[in-house]
């Protein structure tokens, strides 16, 4: 089973065509989980979320009525607490749900710290053995992540651009068969090797890390965000 | 000597109040500084920028001329580098101008990759020797950097929320004299700390590592964002 979470981020960063995404994957009898404000967020595109997750504190008790109402298995979280609302989610979406793959929506932008709680968890060695099954997703943006190994990493239609950021230690990154090369790079702190494209006529490249964690992001530029 | 550079990223993440804050900076005899697209994006706020840098690839052949004329120190980069244009702008403004301190503006959202060339730079030991003196600024994120040492962090006027991210491999970082309290934690990886607030009637936090780099993201929630 697929799992698509949404999370609290600003809803101009959605992929344009969310609804139907979600519409689809329910039709499907994907799993669609709501992370806090996510969960309301989910009912104002009347999608209902068959598990939502939070403290629910950034809802209005009128908000949070509808969602205690409609959705059938609510996680209440602890504000203060080992782990986020986000890992919480993916915690329970792999161990009780046994899903094979999650998507992330609303994970971007916003508030900085918001970001990057969704960012770096993948790091928490209790979500790290998820990382392969997980991606990210925004209207410009599409972040997959890579553990130790060797990789031919497909092109993802509509993003011509790809950067390569190492999020912890990295030994021996490569990052071959693209526009530009690194060969053997190795760091003991998080370096990014940004706008890397495709070469023509291919739809891959080589991915090689002897150990480390790194983000696969791809992206586009958009002429939507800049012109609002 | 303080310094403004404006970046490349969407106009619609920039303080509201940009033009003023840019227009104020100079008649102060500031330093301001376009990167690649940022050179153009300041002549469009109909300010000319004192130093401009980058490929400029992203630009029309019209919008370089625009700049060749009016600005009087360019530097021109290597798209295939070991410094991404961010870096060689910090270097240039520490080293060539001599600034005291430096804040980013358009350096937070757009592709992902861009932004965490932003965050990331800082580790670069090129880089980190300035951490202290640069702030990346946007429409509800103010980013401040601190390395090993004892500090009292200043509440930012408008921003109710802050997060402490380590950013690479961090000892005994204590978050003291706040809602959410950290003691003596150690990590081999980046890890964030979100969504902790000033206590009431008090105007700091306490903040402390033995080593490692970390970064003080001070937010606030916006309407504007949420209800374009």
């Amino acid at each position: 089973m697929k799992a698509y979470a949404l999370l609290g981020g600003p809803r101009q960063l959605w992929p344009k065509n969310i609804k139907e995404i979600l519409t689809a994957a329910q039709k499907n009898g994907d799993l669609i989980i709501g992370v806090d404000r996510g969960s309301f967020l989910l009912e104002e595109l009347n999608i209902i979320p068959d598990l939502a997750i939070g403290d629910f504190d950034s809802l209005k008790p009128s908000e949070l009525a509808k969602i205690e109402v409609t959705v059938k298995d609510i996680r209440y979280s602890n504000p203060i607490k080992d782990l986020t609302d986000s890992e919480l989610m993916i915690q329970t979406a792999f161990k009780d749900y046994h899903v094979a793959d999650l998507t992330l929506l609303g994970a971007t932008g916003g508030r900085i710290d918001h970001f990057l709680v969704n960012l770096f968890m993948i790091l928490n060695p209790d979500i790290r053995k998820f990382a392969d099954q997980i991606t990210l997703i925004d209207c410009q943006n599409k972040i997959k992540f890579f553990g130790a190994g060797e990789y031919k990493v497909q092109k993802e239609e509509g993003y011509p651009y790809f950067g390569v950021a190492s999020l912890e230690e990295v030994k021996n990154l490569n990052i071959l068969g693209s526009r530009y090369l690194l060969e053997k790079f190795s760091s003991l702190y998080p370096r990014i090797f940004s706008s890397n494209e495709f070469l023509p006529n291919t739809h891959s490249f080589d991915l090689k890390l002897d150990s480390g964690l790194v983000a696969v992001i791809f992206s586009k530029d958009i002429d939507r965000f800049y012109n609002i």
